[in-house]
């Protein structure tokens, strides 16, 4: 970390700053100037947050010159995380299309749907029992019921699951999902990242509409700290002033979580855009910027779906991707899981 | 609601979705084109999401006309509302300034800061127990013990206190807590916006960083729904791209809130740029625009403050703000709380 | 156009307002509820401002059901537009890799990066001459001088060039150019639209940094307004709050704009997000995502160049990663310009 | 300038950018840890520009300690600037307010709304002969011929005044023009900034839908950088997410202007919004702010405004408008502008 001071800083101030400093254990590099005196801080300054030093009225600027996550840091960490789920493996070059509805409506709908997307080739049957709606008065998912129902899909097909959390209370509930997914708006809900930390659930950590990558990295850290580590990170569009689409799914940031961290990542391209024609698309671009996987809405009926039918895929629908899906899976020289 | 349908529809199912409309006691204006067919849908069209309208094949874009927040409507509500706490009426021109340290640190700092800004004019005492940090490895507040700090501070200087929940299952902590704020982070945090809702406490609402005004109401008509109708909002700065401060005051909020909504609406001018030497100017700017109070971090030495301290006043410097919002609230016909 | 009314509104005033509108030869539908009372305008509605339209005090709400844009809009125009230039083709699964320094700097330089690049197998030459800086202090291009250069470095190579306009009064020294370049920083530059819509030029637009697709569509719409059809659309990252990159591609650009217009599409991966290690893995998801092509900027010294060097190539990883793009190119069925 | 190079540096490229920055007359202070090696650059590092410094190999990290800008910086002129224009002061506690329609329709027109406002109190008659319009089919404005009534209206009530230039072209036809404006979305159309910085009038310069601090101060430079020491800033509204608002004014532009620079600014409340309703609370929170002046749109009758109507006050609304900011003006202790 860098911290340049105040120009004639008084020295007393400066020495009490510089002693603080190495208190925390850090080496100091001190360069005074003529007009400019800097602080290079050597050490393990991811306990230092830049907003505390930058309370003290001597400093000007601060600038972190590492990153401050480090167990989801891949200088770390150079070799990829593999996460290893109900027989799949995901990262690394394998492959995984997670597939079913937004909510799970009934048991006739939650099996047809999954063994028509396990049909398809996809690896994980995704559905929501717990839905977050931004209105009170719409459809909340069958909770308790829908989780049930999963299972009992699950159960039928052999597929596993993965489904959302909303509330650290749920926690038991979800005993038996396969991955548990914290939706974007709980990105930084921190106290239920830390319940999720001392799970040993696989996670799989939506980003947040506006998150930075340092705040999403961040949020995987929390689930480190609490000694988890099978952590997912998916990218599902971030909010920008087009109003065509609903998100706008973040390309680069594939590339740039895979050079700065050793987690899988896998994309969202129906929330990414909230429209079934940008399904297809937006799936080959994340392909070939390296996604490890994709996260699909496929509906039995999406005229009916009783949410967020505008980006659901139908299953005739969903069969032809999944098959362009693989031809390019295959030319990036992925392995599609389950194999 | 306004539903336009694609060209060319099939009648039959454009029969359906009409009747499907009409099952939900809503009445249609149904007026066809030679190139465009337009449903008006007339009724309670809050239960209605847009996005399960668009999904219908059929329907090439949907608008409100009304919006789908109904309790927290001035239409339905054209009085202000005034919440009254510990003996202080909040909204409709009253006037409240809720002041403190970032974080709770000892009994001696909270003590002497609630002193210190009782007598400067402030009618709550804020303070955080439970502290949203975007790093694991950040102080992360002194959680229930901080609380119960807090309430001692409350005992010796009788200021009604308000602090952050971050989790459903620290309710029952916050029993004696005056108002219970609800952090940006957690403005969609639904499952904790209903927990709020079947409280009967005060609840200061934060508005998430990237929020818009109709998702920000909605998350207080959650509170609505739940039976809970003592919502004060926050507007604390969204998300620009400017780098020089931390966030970015929405001034626009307030007279915009106003027009929608009877509810109170108070500005945070310390989190709002992030930045010391902006609090005075946003604070005029705020009392100008027409908030109902302001939430100001305070402490008793900024250099030393475990969170936030850029954007902390000093005491001396909290004295002066306070001078210069007094005769502000004077000048605007506001009523200075407490009497 | 769907016009809302407001409620009660004066009859005699609506019936001025249906009267302005069948002036304009517009026919209407006429749809009036017991609460609401709404137009539907048929006919060309484009010289129809919203804004215009809700000036009127009995207006609630105004919304489009056709978009603004006519002659760059695929519903009028369903086959993709193809613009031949020198020899090449664009548009239409043609794909051209446009490439070379962002500044011109001396003969020797642009003639050997033109040579290099061409061999490497792109189809023009990129260069500047005329150098868009935030600083007046920056290095502004070799302008005219820079022009006589690229022009030189076509004639020693046959590669045609594409280079950035800044001016109107500068038209006249862009006779010899092939295509001519407008600026993010000048999208909204009405009047030099106006003038390259005068011009017989191919012309490459690039989208504005915060720019929607309906803004940017409405700039090409400005072009062709004056007669010049040969527009080539170009998607270069837009703002977001990442701070990671300095721009952020937006990929779904590239599929919106194929649906709502005839026109080509390429993208920059360079200033996309002004890093190198980004250029390949952006340039793969434009590929996937049905771009027509790429410009990249290629640099003889990446450590020397006068500006941007951070996100250009050398030459070596530029031959790589044009190795890549054709091998991708094929895979998706597109034709590499020059055959 | 601080410089943090990548770990393991080649010591003879490390040796080649020290004699580099050598060269440029900077001094340099050279720090090296075990881990991370940094230079501070001493001196004029304005025509340093952080991504030419980026673009070498060994730099890992480039952060500024100074601003890039220098003619416009606060810190090297820290008196505020007066300008004076037409026996006005605009500055240093001179409160403006310049008014007047979007559009120039007529003689008749100009005149009498010139005759209001100036009667209403303001100082300056604002008006567009050539329009900045997102459509090539909306009216563009009456052009030369609206410039000559503007200055006829200005000789028949003594109003100076303020109107927009589109095209360095035109430049001749605005030689009678008090204040020449440049809009938002020229704001960094650099041929026309240094064009105007070789004129010698003064320029309201409007900050871009989605600029920073920096880009528009910088904006501000290049005026400067010609000769051009005439410059008042405006804000008038960024981009955001809310979709209640055409823009959100920035309200912090305002106190950070005043930090950063000694330049004048001041708001336009009507483009800020581009609602009526809210150009009374942004101009009241725009005086508590620090503004130097209001630019406001009025119109003899909004419901026939030529274009953007939506957001113009009628005259009898402006002159309450009116009375309330001189209230306000006073209460502030500014001197309203003409005495």
């Amino acid at each position: 970390m860098i911290v340049v001071l105040k120009q004639n800083s008084d020295q007393e101030r400066v020495d009490r700053l510089l002693q603080h400093f190495k208190d925390m254990g850090l080496t100091i590099h001190y360069s005074k100037g003529e007009n400019t005196t800097i602080f290079g801080l050597i050490g393990d300054t991811t306990r230092l947050d830049e907003r505390d030093v930058l309370a003290y009225d001597i400093v000007e600027r601060v600038q972190r010159v590492t990153e401050p996550f480090k167990s989801v840091n891949r200088k770390f960490h150079p070799q990829d995380t593999i996460i290893s789920v109900a027989g799949r493996k995901i990262g690394a070059g394998y492959f995984n299309v997670m597939a079913g509805p937004c909510s799970v409506e009934s048991e006739e709908q939650i099996v047809m749907v999954a063994e028509a997307v396990k049909k398809a080739g996809a690896s994980f049957l995704r559905g929501g029992a717990f839905k977050p709606r931004t209105s009170p008065y719409s459809f909340q998912g069958l909770e308790a019921e829908g989780l049930k129902l999963l299972l009992e899909a699950k159960r039928q097909t052999g597929l596993p699951i993965v489904t959302e959390i909303m509330s650290e209370k749920h926690l038991d509930l979800f005993a038996d999902v396969d991955i548990i997914q914290l939706g974007a708006r709980n990105m930084q809900n921190f106290m239920l990242l830390k319940e999720l930390g001392r799970s040993n659930k696989p996670i799989l950590l939506k980003r947040g509409l506006s998150a930075t990558m340092e705040e999403f990295l961040m949020a995987a850290e929390y689930i480190f700290a609490g000694g988890n580590t099978n952590v997912i990170l998916c990218e599902r569009g971030i909010r920008t002033f087009e109003t065509m689409i609903r998100n706008n799914l973040d390309i680069s940031a594939v590339p740039l979580i895979k050079m700065l961290s050793h987690l899988p990542v896998i994309v969202d391209p129906s929330h990414a855009a909230g429209r079934r024609d940008m399904v297809q698309p937006l799936s080959r671009a994340a392909i070939a910027a390296g996604a490890d996987g994709l996260l699909i809405e496929v509906h039995n009926d999406p005229r009916c779906a009783l949410c967020d039918g505008a980006q659901s895929l139908d299953i005739p629908c969903f069969d032809a991707v999944m098959a362009d899906i693989e031809r390019r899976a295959t030319f990036e020289g992925r392995e599609m899981m389950p194999q």
